[in-house]
């Protein structure tokens, strides 16, 4: 027994976190197809202070959001290492980043890193390479920056994580 | 040759972002003497999604910005150390705390903890004790909390920072 596929449209928006890139991306789910709407990145001025730059986050995001009206967000979860200043600074980018879909009443998902790579390549330590290969093939897209392409990747994972059975059943028949 | 004192009213919102706890506390310079005008903390529900906790945050500075309507924001530079986990946390919290005074058009200023203690108090390694003692003395305030008590004190560093010899003169006449 298999669960009917989900046939009404489902718009996800994954989003990259970054103090210097926030990347994101928009896809939508018609039953077993991703279809890919857009993506980007948000790239605050690099010589402002750093409540500018947040703020430069929260309107990219929050322009996004508006012009794009997801359903559902994601992102992904930090990898905390021992430099604890690139960990702050990841965390101030990320907090901002997962409070503007809030703000649109969009509840946040979130995976790890390798969660994401999985999903999207099937393997857990997937190069920018293997994983931009896969946007093709998923979503015939070609982000131009890396942190869009990671963002798409997030959404990817979201949609795959909502409705596992029927993403799988679309890989299988590639 | 000195500076005359600055005669016109500023209002000044300290922060003390946390994700459990976030400390408000907001003076006014006038002249040479600090007044207290509020203070107190924003305590999202600790059961929620980190989404959701950090839009509490947010609402809840933003209802207090609308409220008091300060010139100027002041945040505490965040100690990092080798617990990545918690400096994510606080980081996430402090973007979110740094955004709500940009959205309103007000900039914010950030001091480093040792600063805030050695102003308040007169040492860089002060306890919460001493930075309470002062705060009675300087704004006859006594916050409830420890975060509100954090937050007053860095509002008056900032107070301090901007007009530095105004403050000093106030505390050697005590």
């Amino acid at each position: 027994m298999t669960s009917p596929p989900i046939r009404h449209p489902v718009r996800i928006i994954g989003i990259d976190p970054g103090l210097r890139r926030t990347g994101w991306g928009v896809i939508e789910t018609e039953g077993n197809r991703l279809v890919f709407i857009g993506c980007g990145s948000v790239e605050p001025p690099d010589d402002q202070p750093l409540a500018s730059r947040l703020l430069a986050i929260h309107e990219g995001l929050a322009t996004v959001l508006g012009d794009f009206r997801p359903a559902e967000a994601a992102v992904e979860q930090t990898f905390v290492n021992k430099d604890g200043v690139a960990t702050l600074k990841l965390g101030q980018a990320r907090g901002v980043a997962m409070l503007a879909p809030a703000m649109f009443g969009i509840a946040v998902a979130e995976y790890a890193p390798n969660q994401v790579k999985k999903t999207v390549v099937g393997a857990g330590h997937a190069d920018k390479n293997q994983i931009a290969v896969m946007l093709k093939i998923l979503l015939k897209a070609e982000p131009k920056s890396a942190d869009a392409a990671d963002a798409l990747a997030i959404a990817i994972t979201h949609a795959h994580h909502r409705q596992g059975a029927a993403l799988r059943m679309r890989v299988a028949s590639l």
